[in-house]
């Protein structure tokens, strides 16, 4: 069954699957968008802060997004988002390193201006193979209601 | 000259370029990291909310790091970055939008407790061909002092 806004309750937390980081994966993104040294080249990263090659922030978030959309999202009324209240990236994700994801839904409400729709505001918490929190997202989501004439009664 | 911590000043903004948004490139990331109807599909990106194909969030930040690195981080003593405070996505992103970034330094500080380096928050101005802002970011990055004895005096 379609997930609708309904559905989402506050304190729920699902768990949407894990993603590994390749070599070839993390450097092609990081030519495309984010070509610092430490995400590039094996020597240099070496040398950088880092002490050794990293995925770029915005490759980690891209691909923990893909997880919540093929798991979660896909059979779901998802309207799109306004957008993320916080990130942290609180360790770096390395080459081999496989991070799960669970999100958990922290707040929700009916639009005032829209109430076929509500906001529903979300965890993701990303852990490495060493049960290491790797990166936090608080995120908001537009999701439709299945039933707007209950929601407003 | 490498861009260092003490170049940044608070109130300054520099402009790193633009980005034009073509639909393959939309496609190919959603496909890859969003796979969501209303950036994949031009039928059923008519149907959504967003009345046709948008970017995904996550490619629109991607692209604008890339205008970051490319023209303005690549030759500074950039670190990475403990994180992101604040996602806004105003406005969609459209097939065959360009859109420009300006870069503000709205805060800085030398870290305690590695005084080498400081914390430099910045404003990402992200605005489309019809000078509407599309999207804010607002972000830490870490730099490396040029001169730290002379920071710490």
């Amino acid at each position: 069954m379609t997930v609708a806004y309904e559905d989402m309750e506050i304190g729920m937390a699902i768990d949407v699957g894990e993603y590994t980081f390749a070599r070839d994966e993390i450097v092609r993104f990081a030519e495309q968008f984010d070509p610092q040294p430490f995400h590039l080249d094996d020597a240099a990263a070496a040398a950088s802060p880092f002490r050794g090659l990293v995925a770029s922030g915005w490759h980690t978030c891209s691909a923990m997004m893909g997880l919540l959309v093929r798991n979660y999202l896909a059979d779901s009324t998802s309207m799109g988002s306004p957008g993320i209240d916080e990130i942290r990236w609180v360790k770096p994700v390395r080459v081999g390193d496989t991070i799960r994801m669970r999100n958990k839904i922290v707040a929700k409400r009916v639009m005032e201006s829209k109430p076929d729709r509500g906001i529903v505001s979300t965890e993701w918490e990303c852990v490495n193979q060493h049960d290491e929190i790797v990166l936090i997202v608080r995120s908001k989501g537009i999701f439709g209601l299945r039933d707007p004439a209950q929601a407003r009664a």
